[in-house]
């Protein structure tokens, strides 16, 4: 038995060096997965971290009159919705998979016929200048979307460089072609979130601008550069900016059409062409967050030629060397498109947001120039710190330093002096609760991956952040150790996630000897026992008399002191102490009853009906892992005497959350944090306290798998009699010796080498 | 009797040498003349061609309810009033002496009590934040001024350097003191015209941000850094921007104070301080149209410290050097006040537009840096190419010449590829018709200043402009050699300005040897005999079928195919071929009468009424003084048989259109031409036809003057007998020879020298 089992692992370990050799991966790639109902993600085209997404727009809607929220909006984070069948126009700039939006820069749309300057609406074919398309005409690559506008007969092609989105578009024959810029069009498109926008025809092959926004960006720039393949015969736009009483000053000509510069609020603009049949036009959007000089120094570096194929080629050449940092082995298709986008899910967000010379927008407002680093933003870090930065910090090193060199030049530029919350071009959103930026510096840091960082300005940056009085009931959390729910909403998990932050801080002044620092927040983070009711069992909104509220529904998400969770959920939420959790749940057995019950309970529809960003189908019983706080609970297990349930338990969500559809997510993918869970779990292992070295290990789903480390080091992983029904870790063998714990630590990975699961149908 | 003159003017050149090196002339500059009615000038604190006018406003009016225009807008064009009883603040920038206006950033009023964020209104007061004043209480000098707040016992007092303004204000005790910065007042300021305003407390002295707005300037951006010589105690800010949907995302805390940034269209801010009794408070704010960095610097740069004593007497001892360019005897205070006051007029617009570091921004709205000279915005063309510049190259050749490296740099960067009509801060205004760079920039290089200037690069650019076919009726007066009246509405003005202006480009031209070009501009120059008809000897509007428009009434402005001028005064408008001029009306004696008569007749009242810009008194019968087109008139006698009406005219005009007293412009300054006008005419000389080399004789109104010219040469004006009634010159004696015709050359001029005017009370 052994040495067939030795020869079957042999066997398995040549078909994994084949595969990372010589396997296309890009191919697995659909980012059509997650595009219908909640997971908020976008076909279109971009590259790793790509500055641009250029990704097609089923609908744009934007407010309803009296100012009110529009549903649909919600719906239309990424742009894009499987089931719609009307394409608005592509746009340049998305979010990977979020729940609230911004963006949607910069919408083209190819027309032939009457000129229409109005995108239409959804319930009238032909209404606008929006299209019909079918999916079976469309094709959805990493870097490469195509797709053909029924209404108008042209097939449209796109692909990109890290800032420069190429459009290539197909025309029939036609003496009245038309490129439509609509500079009115984006996502989360409310009355007046333009704030601005300027057009500038430099010829008749170059236009420059840029697009000011009072969006999720409070306060947003975004430049761009335009070039076209060919020369327009005519151009204009329409201004639909109200009031503009100065006009009659601005001199007595027409400056709607052929008049080379405009600038307001709500500007169309359109350029004409006459096509031969079958002719290609091309065009080239590069944008900069600096300036439209900016923009086209970008284009030069970038994209300089037409060569349509070639920016693609490369793109997904890009991709292809992003997906081989982990190949899997695995007999099913499906499960290896759902890692593969996973991984391209992951390297969407954070975006690169600087010019090629360095140059980008600071949180001050003003130009800074990033010395030595590339800067990034996007951060969700309420969502991201939990694994996408525990997985960049193995596959991605170096571009995770870099962004957490982009959060302290974030911090150096902030006006409220904080290292990010949710970081949007230049803008803080304070999306979210806690301070999750110090997870993410300290988890690099501790691993060591310390490049060019000054660790111990890095660690007063988390100190000063973590000192901030005015920000979500910190004051009242450093004077009395917990919120209380009657000065702010989101008390009990704002207290939670600010102590596990404080561990991170802890840690991180752990390992620079900064005995004072780790004095104040290793006491912080033990703040999380005075919100624990040991009446009732729950982490509990506790009031500034130090009693906790009467009204209190476990179960119920709305105004009881949590944010996206309830009493159930967050209740785990310590990660970084669930000895300590089990203890004050009763110790063991108690522990396991209710880990148990939360993932069999039957939750009434009512509570399903206030549980935000996902589908019925993100729900497990009462566990919620469309959202982010419980994606560390199933490894909880691994604290208790039955650490088989986390293994039994990871291998439930995976083919129930991820699945290689349209519809296949369930919830919002968060710009690649569920995504980042999927790998982790479908690898055998997870990061339940980024900060510390540790992973906790669950039952691997792939059959084996390389990490490709730095310095060509790899770390294999291989599965004895993995299967569906063979979900139970027999056992661990790391670098041929059997593994005695329930966790792999950093360096284990980092120093390269194998680890073998046997796996069996019956847990240990 | 020779001897005894001779005397006397020896005696008059020991007195013009003595005030030439000691006289201080400040003292007779009134920044208060013409800030009553219709000068428009403003009565704050600027250096000399500053960026920082640093001036109270006694209204911010900007726009009534629906949209329409509020006729007191026109009023508070240099937001000053003279019999204005309150003040509602001061702001930092201000055009001098338009009749069209924008501007009036970043106000600041300092009160104390109880915090008002409303202005308030005039004629209710203590209805807002606006303080009562008086003039006995002010106090306004060439880069200094003071006045007491009334009510709230506060002295202000501000100076400035080219790019800060220096406030000084002396609080009474209070432990209610408040520094108000409003971002939402501005001059002409309609409703929607604040684009966006963003404001950032970088520390307790320290605040930087902008105001971007959508005025006559469509598209304009000013950036400031604020410092205050105390640490405020507190502060906030009211954000009356509507509609913010995105606010509930913001973060779930109040930013309203104490939070240090704010980003909207209508925010008002404020700093609280306590004070002791006479506690000062110094307050400098910089101002880039680059960067809230780059106004930093500048602050840097120019005012790094506190010494409110030493900016006032350093800006004021540039004020004295630009002063003594010309120094003038008189034994009329009122005229050395008039003289000294229109220099300093003369010598505040064109504004400085750049960065100590080189920086601006550029009609393409990128930022450029200046390479090697200084850039310029603020060019009211169709005003200033008469005189202002013309008086600039003779005293201030090297500002001329980087006034035209500006409005290349202008050509440059122009979307329209145009040289700049009007430039109000990388903006193009379209102001008025011509294009009279063309007539500055050929007047300076006919001259010779031609500092580093590629010479036959601004011919090309001036080429490329007066070719721009979509130009108010370009197309069709290339055409048609005249613009229909029937398509364009000020045909008949156009079509004048052009010829005048094609001339200057053939002037160029010949200098260059570019025959070609000579030839089409010189033709096209002659374009005014097209519009000439001999019947009614008007120059009257021409259909496009080629016959003159029936309905025509010479003494109306109003839709008769002129701009600010009727038929009488614009037919005059040949400065450049006036003895054509002469032919065409008939010869000599003709001409005689119609000049008389302009200058005699009765205009009835109904006529007046249709007058822009002026008031009742900037008219002589029909002679309109208070608008540009006839600044050259009263010169034309010199053409005929009677020169010595012209020295009549001349001094009749000049006592009667300029007073020192608030009221003493008989119209608009006209961002100096008026004063340019003023200048040259009391000196006895004008450039009737820039781009020539010749300036007319009139009558000198000095007593004598001392003009500085490069190279530490001067030119010498003397007098002998002039008088308010001895105003006929009976001869001219320049450099010892008498001079035997009616005109001065500029090489007369710069190569210095001496010119006698022997003047008697009867004509000769």
């Amino acid at each position: 038995m052994y040495k067939k089992l030795t020869f079957i692992a042999l066997m398995l370990s040549a078909l994994i060096a084949q595969a990372q050799t010589t396997e296309k991966l890009v191919p697995y790639v659909k980012p059509i997965i997650g595009t219908q109902r909640m997971g908020h993600t976008f076909p279109g085209a971009t590259v790793p971290f790509g500055m641009v997404q250029l990704s097609p727009e089923t609908d744009t809607v934007g407010y309803v009159k009296d100012g009110k929220y529009d549903p649909d909006v919600y719906k239309y984070c990424a742009g894009y919705q499987y089931d719609d069948k009307s394409i608005v126009g592509f746009s340049h700039t998305h979010f990977s998979g979020t729940g609230h939006s911004d963006l949607g820069d910069f919408l083209v749309m190819p027309t032939v016929g009457k000129l229409m300057l109005h995108p239409g609406t959804a319930d009238k074919p032909r209404s606008g200048y929006r299209s019909a398309f079918s999916h079976q005409n469309e094709v959805s690559e990493a870097n490469y979307y195509k797709v053909k506008l029924d209404d108008y007969n042209i097939t449209a092609e796109m692909t990109t460089t890290t800032r420069v989105g190429f459009h290539q578009y197909t025309f029939p024959k036609s003496e009245q072609a038309h490129i439509i810029l609509d500079l009115m069009a984006g996502i989360y498109n409310y009355e007046d979130k333009n704030v601005w926008t300027y057009l500038h025809v430099v010829n008749d092959t170059l236009v420059t601008g840029y697009r000011q926004t009072n969006g999720w960006a409070k306060n947003r720039t975004l430049y761009f550069a335009l070039r076209f393949s060919k020369p327009f015969i005519a151009y204009g736009n329409m201004n639909g900016s109200k009031r503009e009483v100065y006009r009659g000053f601005w001199g007595k000509f027409n400056q709607s059409k052929n008049f080379p510069e405009v600038a307001g609020r709500q500007i169309r603009a359109y350029f004409d062409f006459a096509t031969a049949e079958g002719e290609k036009i091309k065009m080239k959007m590069a944008l900069s967050p600096v300036s439209m000089d900016g923009a086209l120094r970008n284009m030069q570096a970038e994209a300089p030629g037409w060569d349509f194929e070639k920016v693609k080629s490369d793109g997904q050449a890009a991709w292809e060397r992003e997906l081989h940092k982990i190949t899997i082995q695995s007999k099913s298709i499906g499960d290896k498109q759902n890692f593969y986008t996973s991984m391209y899910h992951t390297m969407i967000n954070p975006t690169v947001y600087m010019d090629v010379d360095g140059q980008y927008r600071g949180l001050d407002q003003n130009n800074h120039r990033a010395d030595g680093f590339t800067n990034y933003t996007t951060f969700s870090l309420w969502d991201t710190h939990r694994a996408l930065h525990p997985l960049f910090n193995i596959i991605e090193p170096e571009r995770n330093a870099d962004m957490v060199k982009s959060m302290l030049a974030h911090f150096e530029q902030s006006p409220e002096h904080m290292l990010p919350i949710w970081s949007n071009s230049a803008n803080e959103n304070w999306c979210m609760s806690g301070y999750h930026s110090v997870s993410v510096i300290a988890d690099a840091l501790v691993k060591g991956n310390v490049s060019n960082i000054d660790a111990n300005k890095a660690l007063d940056a988390c100190v000063t952040t973590a000192h901030q009085r005015f920000f979500m009931g910190l004051g009242y959390y450093m004077d009395m150790g917990y919120i209380p729910e009657d000065k702010d909403g989101n008390a009990v998990s704002s207290t939670l996630e600010y102590a596990y932050d404080d561990w991170c801080i802890a840690q991180l002044a752990k390992k620079l000897g900064r005995t004072e620092v780790y004095n104040e927040f290793i006491k912080r983070s033990q703040n999380f026992n005075n919100l624990f009711d040991a009446k009732s069992g729950f982490m509990r909104p506790k009031l500034g008399d130090g009693t906790f509220r009467t009204k209190f529904d476990p179960l119920s998400t709305i105004n009881q002191g949590f944010i996206e969770g309830n009493a159930w959920n967050y209740t785990l939420y310590v990660p970084h102490d669930p000895a300590r959790l089990m203890q004050l749940k009763g110790g063991d057995k108690k522990f396991i009853v209710y880990l148990d019950s939360l993932f069999t309970m039957n939750l009434p529809d009512k509570y399903f009906a206030e549980t935000e960003d996902i589908t019925r189908d993100g729900i497990i019983g009462n566990y919620v892992h469309g959202n982010e706080p419980s994606h560390h609970v199933a490894y909880l297990y691994n604290w208790t005497s039955q650490p088989w349930k986390t293994q039994e338990r990871v291998r439930m969500i995976l083919p129930l959350m991820y699945k290689p559809t349209p519809d296949g997510l369930g919830g919002n993918d968060d710009t690649g944090q569920m995504s980042a869970w999927y790998i982790f779990s479908s690898l055998g292992f997870y990061p339940v306290a980024p900060g510390s070295d540790q992973y906790q290990l669950g039952s691997p789903a792939v059959d084996g798998a390389v990490i490709q480390l730095s310095g060509g080091k790899t770390f294999t992983i291989e599965t004895v009699n993995q299967s569906a029904k063979n979900v139970y870790v027999q056992k661990v063998v790391l670098n041929g010796k059997v593994l005695d714990r329930t966790y792999l630590t950093h360096a284990d990975i980092m120093g390269g080498g194998k680890m073998v699961f046997w796996m069996g149908s019956g847990h240990k």
